[in-house]
């Protein structure tokens, strides 16, 4: 393990521990499939999740939070609005905030509502390959690589690493693109984590409860780096762990939330793989 | 067995590993009950769920899936609208839709929405006997058999047979009605099959994400009543197996999805009920 | 055990029976974290779960339903009218009706929503003893005791104990205040219980499916302070002996649906603490 893997191990386990004994209240402006499971992943944690959107009370409530997260999966009018509002109020009053671009590129309205959020300066964006290479498409930014596939395209993480890269220098933001192979980067420093399980793709919403979970980190984090770094870490180390437990993907969900309330910091010492 | 059950056998087997192989994506309007488990459900049996409601990107989307499904589960205005626009994209552009009418004949509201949604033409209509009578009746129908009881009614799939073949004539579709007995027809051809559990009641929405299985298979299939058949077979025989594994509904919900990602054409030849 | 606690344990035993033997139709308009959990809970324990909240129809959806349940978790605008439009129905129609009012003291808007929603005379208020706190004060109710903290707050039930009186006779309805001890009273009558687990605050909703379960007694219950101390009762003995089959929070959720099914009235009697 070189220096810096070490470090990041390190980093990873303390996080972890802060979630725990902080227990961050975390907002979210989350699509209705993930409402549940990102709420129980946030629970199983240690944190403490809040989901609220009415563009009545959220620039009250994002007073209290200690991050805010966004995520468009499924979106309307009323709650693109609710989303402007509350990265406004994070924005503002220096809570930091996670967007989630899920589907982005797939509809013109999608693509539409990232422009708009990308101005109030996310502190970290998380999504798969396809999804952080479109959002850097539509910020402008494009490479000679590998173009989006369409909605149901897969594109690997290693294609999606140089527009990641630029969308974290033009955002000034750190970029995670996660799925087999996971990439962390702000632009400067960039790293890659390779837990996890092949199960966590057949149960719904469990790359948007990661988003949930990079929120619970980025509020106990000076750094919103280390933050991404430890929560990817953190939660593909317990996705590994459940795996060992599990007979399909009831049993893997069920496995996996047993196993983030479980997860301390020696799993993080021996499994977490950062390349 | 006979020659036509021998063949539907056959047919539900093979269709179910076109789903698995080729990963239909399937976008669905639907309850806010039903979002987690039907999308964990369809993921489990291979296909690739989208919760996309906005009319804003709705007409866009449909045109890049392999079928809609409209669930009218929690109504409101602002979604009868979306599925308006879905619905109308989805005739216009030739994907075939499955209505999933909930509650239809429970107040003048849902069966006003239904009255609407069943001018765009759906491919299956999937419901339990007395939603299907209900139905039914809004499109003009009736016989001289029982009717509705009201919302807590449970008439059995026998009483609705009569019904469910005229509705299915009149809207030139393909209806089912399950229940402890399931009966398709497109009003020429009828089946009956008897798999599943008597659990599968007291789990909810496991009658929705049926609903966006059948939009799964008819994504694979050419003849809409030959999707609904294997459909309907395919998931009656996984919950059958799954009753096996489970001490009450919270372990059968988990063992249903472990064994939807299991079910194999092993299964379907050993276990399917054609009546 | 003293004649009261005994009285009051049949009766929860008696009532556990009739939920299952009648399955109330309860309808519910509730958050969007907790509808998926909340219908499997009320199925779970025998009774019959809708949630329907569109206010075209709830007026007449209200007539069929032996008990209505609002909850204010995941609150916008539309959604405060619809709340509206139900409990001015419930009211007027006698239908009892279950205020939970999550997060109550946490901003303005909840505030104001849960003033507005107190003058259709809820039968019961549950929530946790920082909520019902807040709802006090909204009541324009206070003591000397311990104010509520802030939306991170833990108040103890006992620190809510004297205002859940107070709140209890000023809307001359009944109160329940739960946490790791229950606290229940219409302001001349009081109880305390003590089961569950601490496991049920890692999960979440549990506390929103709770007052759905309240709900449920109110449909089948003479008395609603009788309905609301059952609920309490037989949904904390059933989080007890779920607790003893569950590794963490996924299986404890598992545990606590295949419990709430097969809970009897032999566990009610030997294990309700009434204190």
């Amino acid at each position: 393990m070189s220096p810096d893997q070490s470090r990041l191990t390190a980093v990873t386990a303390r996080l972890l521990g802060e979630v725990r004994s902080s227990s961050p209240l975390v907002q979210n402006i989350t699509n209705f499939v993930s409402m549940d499971v990102a709420a129980n992943v946030l629970l199983a944690i240690g944190a403490s999740p809040a989901m609220v959107h009415a563009p009545e009370e959220t620039p009250e409530f994002v007073g209290f939070s200690r991050a805010l997260v966004i995520n468009i999966g499924t979106l309307s009018k009323q709650w693109v609005e609710s989303m402007e509002v509350a990265t406004t109020a994070a924005h503002a009053q220096g809570t930091p905030w996670v967007l989630d671009p899920v589907g982005a590129g797939a509809t013109r309205f999608r693509d539409q509502t990232v422009q708009k959020l990308l101005r109030h300066r996310p502190a970290v964006i998380r999504g798969n390959a396809s999804e952080i290479m479109a959002v850097a498409r539509v910020a402008g930014l494009t490479t000679d690589a590998a173009r989006p596939k369409g909605v149901d395209s897969s594109n690997t993480t290693s294609e999606a690493e140089e527009l990641a890269i630029l969308l974290a220098r033009h955002c000034l933001c750190t970029v995670a693109a996660t799925g087999a192979i996971d990439f962390v980067t702000d632009g400067q420093r960039s790293v890659r984590l390779s837990n996890g399980s092949p199960l966590m793709a057949r149960v719904t919403a469990l790359g948007c409860s990661l988003s949930a979970v990079v929120g619970a980190f980025l509020g106990v984090a000076d750094d919103p780096f280390e933050a991404a770094v430890a929560a990817v870490g953190a939660y593909g180390v317990a996705g590994e762990i459940a795996a060992e437990k599990a007979s399909g993907p009831g049993s893997y969900r069920v496995a996996f939330l047993d196993t983030l309330y479980a997860v301390g910091e020696a799993d993080i010492q021996q499994r977490l793989k950062v390349l």
